[in-house]
């Protein structure tokens, strides 16, 4: 079979377009109402999906326009993942889990039980945390400097992986005859001590059905890319257009083989927001009824929360994009990629908020399922991507028009699984099991 | 109606005996089985059993003998519940999570999480954390001191209950005309700043269907009372006998009248370690086949660490239980426990091992079902217990002995319910749904 490509459904409550609350197919209350989430779940594994992803703050939403916005009302997605795990056979389970508030045992123990409950299908989306909103939840009263929050990051990655790797896979022999539970050559505390963190170990979940749960990453800085590059098997990213996305994409390959892995263990996934229909005219009524639900203000919010925790409410809506400063607050990548667009086609702040409402600076393709599938084909097979995680404007109804109209046709294209081949997420993506260092 | 009596069903992997494991009729992996957990949930839901609770350690099992335990493969409690809560209606959901080694945060917002999911029936049994190998997993070499433990907990507890209390019961309005998501007046920050947290909040999950979590205890240290008298709606305890059992419930409920709230808003539940079947022979026989199992050594180390993480394995299995220094690891009250209980029956270590491997110092009943309904009748009708958390020795059998003879029985002589009138954990416990002191 041809090279396969992948597909995440990333999973935002109400969707992904700001406004999407507002749309009367969207059901209210959608971020903690658990049948909604099943619904979504079961509609993307019968398309044979390789995961779903879950984004997460742990902060409510922030700011002027808080009160507008869908965001304070979410699942836990540790939970959330685990309650969907029992209503879905195959496809992978990815939360989302800062490193900077969190302790390395209790993550790598809530994830090696999720990977044990869903037999195989966790990842982990490794993140670090930039707002002030979530620092002051955790003793802080500011967050960590860039640099600070990727060295405690990378040395939590060790820890939790040298947690999942506490255990031989066949130590736990329970003879019940004679009353071994284990081996104990089978089991190896790890002892760290480091900067951030000292964590004896053993980890008290057996090692995982896929070895260690996958590692997915969203860094775009040169010290989230060199994580990256080192630890991570997916990685997720905002690219606006194909030359960007092949820049990105060899180079982050280009670091992997660096780091000395082979390419192909890190698997590159763009965020792509997508709005399919049966007819080009269909998708873009859909897309201009969203367009129409936008409140100017919420969209300059989040906009001011994209580039970096601005607060632009004091500008005119009708002005330019103002002259901020690069902070290590939010994501630098984002904030240059959004300046860049609003300088090269003349935006005001207003339009550059409606502009960003839906695929917040991701690729945005409007279409016909032939008109999405063209732009996803060329970014798989000219070196942009492995695969993509995919972005509805609104849910349900936005995953549903995936699901009918774009995966059949990249199906048609040989691009994408008609079925499940493998058990775990790790063979769905095409990752090596991981052997366990310690017990060869 | 009569007063009714609750029951939890107190699951542990295999079963409460320590050598349950080794019985034929007990899964392998049961730790780690998801199907035999939801076979668990489903037949005490079936029985009618107020709540699942579920214990909890942050490390693997320590020691010499801890290869020959069934302690080490275990699911995490919080993700465990809630992919139980996919499979469940009405049962209520506890796990137990440590406010040593945790953010309050995290804490409060994965309970709200796992609340939203199962529509009201989450239930949080707050401990502190006594054991070297906790400590050492969280980047302590010791854990922290009795005192300082408590006045940790007691802080934790005020901010979880802050959070909880983030949200008004209708601040989430939702209105998509208007495009106002909450009331700005229906949400308020905590800005807690106290000894060892500060945290502003708000919570990222709306106000629990049951106004909050139920919040169980089950410490009996005079902290520990102290904490419980003023914030526990449940209290788990180990009482040995009626007399003790009476003290206990007498003490803790003036305490709880002194703490200025009403003596009816905290249920007393004692753990009840529980071998029943159609005849008293057999039950005994069920009893003698798994002290068969015991293995002596496996015995002295749980009695080590029950009483205060000890090494015993040093003195002669025949002799007596040395003199031990009472230490603030482990539960004082245990530890007194257990010495009174050796000194009075005069038993060798071997012997005191292997009395604790099935109900560990909590009352241990062995009869058909109306001899063991004679004694929780007497312990509930005269002073000693609001209901009872049951241990079964084996897994799934010794609870499907239960729900087949025992609740039936109970049943029978009124005093517990035949059918769930209530929908959340506070309603089938009979607690008040507290309303938010914030929004009134």
């Amino acid at each position: 079979m041809s090279r396969q490509l992948h597909l995440g459904a990333f999973l935002m409550a109400t969707g992904h377009h700001i406004a999407a609350w507002r749309h009367p197919s969207v059901p209210r209350g959608a971020g903690v109402d658990i049948a909604h989430y099943r619904a979504l779940a079961r509609l993307a594994e019968a398309a044979c999906f390789d995961l779903l992803f879950i984004a997460d703050s742990v902060a409510a939403a922030e700011g002027p326009q808080a009160a507008r916005m869908a965001r304070s009302d979410l699942f836990e997605p540790l939970t959330l993942l685990a309650a969907l795990s029992g209503v879905t056979e195959r496809i992978g389970l990815v939360a989302t889990v800062t490193t900077s508030y969190h302790e390395p045992y209790s993550v790598a123990r809530a994830f090696a039980s999720l990977d044990q409950l869903s037999a195989g299908r966790a990842g982990w989306n490794l993140v670090t945390s930039d707002a002030a909103a979530e620092a002051g939840n955790f003793g802080r009263d500011s967050h960590l400097g860039h640099a600070e929050r990727y060295v405690r990051a990378s040395e939590f990655q060790q820890v939790v992986n040298g947690l999942w790797d506490s255990w031989a896979d066949d130590a736990f022999v329970r003879d019940q005859a004679s009353g071994q539970y284990y081996r104990a050559d089978g089991v190896r505390a790890l002892d760290h001590r480091g900067e951030h963190f000292a964590v004896r170990g053993p980890l008290n979940v057996p090692r995982s059905p896929q070895g260690r749960p996958v590692l997915v990453q969203a860094g775009a800085s040169p010290a989230g890319l060199d994580l990256a590059a080192r630890s991570a098997e997916v990685v997720f990213t905002a690219q606006p257009d194909l030359a960007s996305a092949q820049a990105f994409y060899g180079d982050l390959k280009r670091r992997v083989a660096a780091a000395g892995r082979s390419p192909d263990s890190l698997k590159i996934m763009p965020g792509v927001y997508v709005t399919v229909a049966a007819t080009a005219a269909e998708a873009r009524t859909k897309e201009a009824e969203l367009r129409e639900l936008v409140d100017p203000q919420v969209g300059i919010a989040l906009l001011g929360r994209m580039l970096g925790n601005f607060d632009l409410s004091g500008y005119p809506p009708d002005g330019p994009l103002p002259e901020l400063p690069l902070t290590d607050s939010g994501q630098q990548s984002r904030q240059r990629l959004l300046t860049d667009l609003a300088r090269r086609e003349n935006l005001s702040l207003a339009q550059l908020g409606r502009r960003i409402a839906g695929g917040r600076g991701h690729l945005s393709l409007v279409g016909t399922a032939s008109e999405v599938a063209d732009v996803l084909q060329r970014w798989f097979e000219q070196g942009a991507a492995d695969g993509f995680n995919l972005m509805a404007p609104l849910l349900p109804s936005g995953l549903a028009d995936i699901v009918q109209h774009l995966v059949p046709e990249l199906q048609r294209r040989g691009l994408f699984r008609k079925a499940y081949q493998g058990r775990t997420l790790r063979e769905h993506l095409g990752l090596a099991q991981p052997a366990n260092p310690h017990f060869t």
